[in-house]
């Protein structure tokens, strides 16, 4: 029985969809009402969201790792924040919130993603169940999933970050705020069905991308980016890479090839965020899992 | 006779399409030789590219009013840095760049842009050569051209700012990144042909696109956003809007329509960065400009 759902934007200020979203339901709470479930909202980083910057002293999405919620010396903005909504949604081991849904927005061609928080099986079928009412949204596990991880999600087994995208930083794309709403709303209505023992039939496979390296830019040995993203990579996120196709393009024009073995899926294709993180692109296997019967 | 030609980049410093250039041509400064003429380039907001943000304390690109360089008071950073870029390129009545080109980016859909520094027929017969070669490139005048206009480009009548997207704040697209490169070559031959006596042919009409006016977002008597641009605007810069047709769709679903009497052309559709100046969409008017013969 899933009591709490807790509906999270603003974890990073300049990703205003989430934002505008979490706004709107504060607004009118009645959209998200459901007979067997409380939904609580949260706005998770006001300061960041007032200064439309990702953050104010570091990234709050990576503050939630359990020995940093725990390091009373942690005082950024970010890490004191992260310990009041650990306390508000957490704590890990027993969270007040049963799922959590943290929305997000990237500048690479993802379209709606859902990263799950574990691999646990109701993530498994719910993504399934969307992505059988919604076929060209994917599911993504990152290098760092379940709650070992330091990302908000994290806070609970149940729920995603949900990427949208492309969507520059500090602007809002209607069409994808819609059709982000519209997900929620058919979370919501998944989870209340399931409470009543209603739930809908679920497909028994699923496609998922795992994520299995993160790659950098060129640069040279001060750290300077020396060239981009190729422009035949550029937005073809969740496409086939094969080994010894074109990965960056230099500064001066010399083409830098994927020198991997395998075929790859890759995702946050140049996402501007990922800069000062040295990620140029996440590179991801994409697997088959049964989600036997339901 | 155009004896020194001004290449500046990172004027604001999430655009780092012109950083990258401007840097990569410092690098290599063999690439901008031409006979008889000679590039400096700049960096323009070296303060902000540090730290990735648009500005440091206010829009570099709105300090170069004669006004403003003229007043000792102002002493913001930016209002410092124009001073210094203001002795280095100008004065506004006998500037040392005899041509300006301000590189920037936009996170609207509007290709490769020119707006020229005035309606010089320099600027003018430039453009719309650069037009017969790149028959996608655009040519728009802003409501403030002229040198009274408080942008950088203002220091000289002879130049551009130009404007290439869409690209996302602190990313680097590869191949707007190779047809900037290209077209302002295709600027340096054109004015050492010029210097020379050899100036190509000119189309003897170029279309324009003129600004009229601009509209903000959808917003409650607190300044607070209400909606955003309408999925059937967005991304549709420099393409014709009829009276009567979607503007912006507000958060619950209204869709705000153009409410004028002609028929305008939209660019600045979603930009970021004028979101804080009220500017959601920048109305134009289409004209054919008859520029005589060369």
């Amino acid at each position: 029985m899933i009591q709490k759902v807790a509906i999270v934007g603003g974890t990073h200020g300049n990703e205003l969809l989430g934002v505008y979203l979490v706004k709107k339901w504060q607004e009118f709470p009645e959209l998200l009402q459901r007979d067997s479930l409380k939904c609580v909202t949260l706005i998770s980083n006001p300061a960041a969201v007032a200064i439309k910057q990702r953050y104010v002293d570091r990234d709050l999405n990576r503050c939630f790792a359990a020995n940093d919620l725990a390091d009373e010396d942690l005082n950024s903005y970010e890490d004191r924040r992260a310990k009041e909504i650990a306390i508000r949604l957490g704590p890990k081991d027993h969270p007040l919130a049963d799922v959590i849904l943290d929305l997000h927005t990237t500048t690479s061609n993802m379209g709606i993603s859902l990263l799950p928080s574990s691999k646990h099986p109701f993530n498994l079928r719910l993504a399934a169940y969307l992505h059988s009412l919604y076929p060209d949204i994917r599911i993504c596990f990152g290098l760092q999933h379940g709650q070992d991880a330091p990302m908000l999600r994290s806070l609970s087994p149940l729920g995603y970050t949900i990427e949208v995208g492309p969507i520059a930083q500090g602007v809002l794309n209607a069409d994808l705020f819609q059709r982000t709403e519209q997900l929620v709303h058919e979370i919501l209505n998944y989870v209340d069905a399931m409470n009543q023992g209603n739930l809908p039939p679920v497909p028994s496979m699923v496609t998922v991308y795992q994520a299995i390296a993160n790659v950098d830019y060129p640069r040279n040995s001060s750290g300077e980016l020396q060239g981009m993203v190729h422009p035949q990579l550029q937005f073809k996120d969740y496409e086939p890479l094969p080994p010894g196709q074109p990965m960056f393009l230099s500064f001066t024009g010399e083409e830098i090839f994927y020198s991997g073995e395998t075929l790859v899926y890759p995702v946050f294709i140049n996402e501007a965020a990922y800069y000062e993180k040295q990620i140029a692109i996440v590179l991801t296997e994409k697997q088959r899992v049964d989600l036997g019967k339901g």
